[in-house]
């Protein structure tokens, strides 16, 4: 059986076809310009296969309330043209199959739970939070997505400034100092004027942004009380996990009992980035057992 | 049909009996004394009754992972004499029906959800905060309690600081200045001197408490996206929750959508403080349809 997954990004969409066992059999790598050019593209793409069903991991704000009219669309994004694009009713259109859509952070979390059944963890809930350009998460509780009136968008809670960085004013044009505004890629060259890979990881722009980011991996401790916390996106790396790790530590203070914080508090398992793909597959093939 | 339920607090337990109707028509209170004596006088008083099966709520921390050996026990609870005591276990040997085990703020959430499906609100997610000698929250989503490695404990999440509130240091004894450190009934001491309901509601001290626990209801929406945000507890009342919208909606910043602000963060909807007696009751009626 194929199985089709669009990671669609802001800057490009991933389109790949796989089987239920999650082998990718197929990838191509399409520009994000007009949605009409864009769209086109994808559907060809996926018309030369034979699938039994589809995925869509979107970049957002999306709608993913089936009660709403705009269900499948992207929303209120800054994207030039993609603005209010019924993304999921031009692929409906062409391809009519079942298609699952949820948001790329959420096919990632997918993914990563996914994953985790694959390496038998016996986990059932799972939080991945992506560190790139800008900073989101997704969420599973009890091997679904949530989200009652509409996507988590984690990346906007306000946080304990660090002592030493009193001074930046964060650069989300929403909320100024919120986690995305504090340790989102582009920080780096507004904190040091140099780009995140080119600040060397003894400097202490790191430890600031693993002191942040632990704040975020508390609050999902705390409020969703995840099995395991999945750490994705361009600014990550094991070195800041392992800041991140000794920061959680120190700031949860033994208040609540955690998995070993090698395992809780993680890399990726997917290879290559395919985390979405792998929850697009998984929540694809889902659709055929309903 | 007789349902029972115990809320169980560090002062007193409130025990009471009701019908599936959610209607109370017996109820004591009974003080935390030691655990062998309290419970003694739990057991006989629901020994009058023939109950069909009981919800118990209970102060925490508590272990609710049904596959620990220690399910059923309240854990590292500070108060002398009730640490790791087997609740469940010592009433099960005495009632032999079925019985429900959470959280008090668990209970509190599943009653105020309950209340809601009862006023015909169709909502499937909802937080409940309690504000008062401490903090804690309970959440129900998609119409279930959640919690992987354990049940949450969302009073002790790091803030961002009111600017004219620096120098207060915060009374938790793990975190200093997490939420609960800040918000909890007893701040107002230490910050103004005064009991809580001694300080006027037009002293700036309730402003910063509704500039945080603000920040709970953000963390709250953007990461769980709940339809409901319920706040109970001592300290809460109709100003403080104006003062908690004014200041949620700058925050937010219109970031995402929110149902309006008056329906959204909410006081509770049961009379009498009975959001846990009616929680109890509904999950102890849910194990009989099982």
């Amino acid at each position: 059986m194929l199985l089709g997954s669009i990671e669609a990004g802001g800057t490009k969409f991933v389109c790949a076809v796989g089987n239920e066992d999650y082998q990718i059999k197929d990838q191509i790598q399409i520009p994000t310009t007009t949605p009409i050019e864009t769209l086109t593209q994808v559907v060809n793409y996926f018309k030369q296969f034979e699938l039994a069903a589809l995925g869509i991991a979107s970049f957002g704000p999306i709608e993913i309330r089936k009660t709403s009219p705009k269900y499948g669309f992207i929303t209120t994004t800054p994207k030039p043209g993609w603005r209010d694009t019924d993304f999921l009713g031009l692929i409906k259109k062409e391809l009519k199959i079942p298609i699952s859509w949820t948001t790329d952070v959420n096919g990632s979390a997918f993914g990563e739970y996914t994953m985790s059944t694959l390496f038998n963890e016996k986990i059932n809930s799972l939080v991945y939070y992506t560190i790139g350009t800008g900073v989101g998460a997704g969420t599973v509780i009890d091997g679904h997505l949530i989200g009652g009136i509409g996507h988590p968008e984690m990346g906007h809670v306000l946080l304990k400034r660090h002592p030493d960085d009193l001074n930046f004013k964060g650069i989300c044009p929403y909320h100024g100092d919120c986690l995305e505004g504090l340790v989102a890629g582009p920080t780096f060259e507004t904190r040091t004027g140099k780009k995140g890979e080119d600040v060397p990881l003894t400097d202490k722009t790191w430890d600031i942004m693993a002191y942040y980011i632990a704040q975020a991996a508390i609050q999902t401790t705390l409020i969703l009380r995840p099995n395991k916390i999945v750490f994705g996106g361009g600014v990550t790396n094991e070195t800041l996990l392992e800041k991140i790790r000794n920061e959680f530590q120190r700031i949860l203070n033994g208040y609540v009992e955690v998995p070993p914080l090698d395992q809780y508090i993680a890399p990726p398992q997917a290879a290559n980035n395919n985390s979405a793909n792998i929850g697009n597959f998984a929540l694809a093939y889902r659709l055929l057992l309903e």
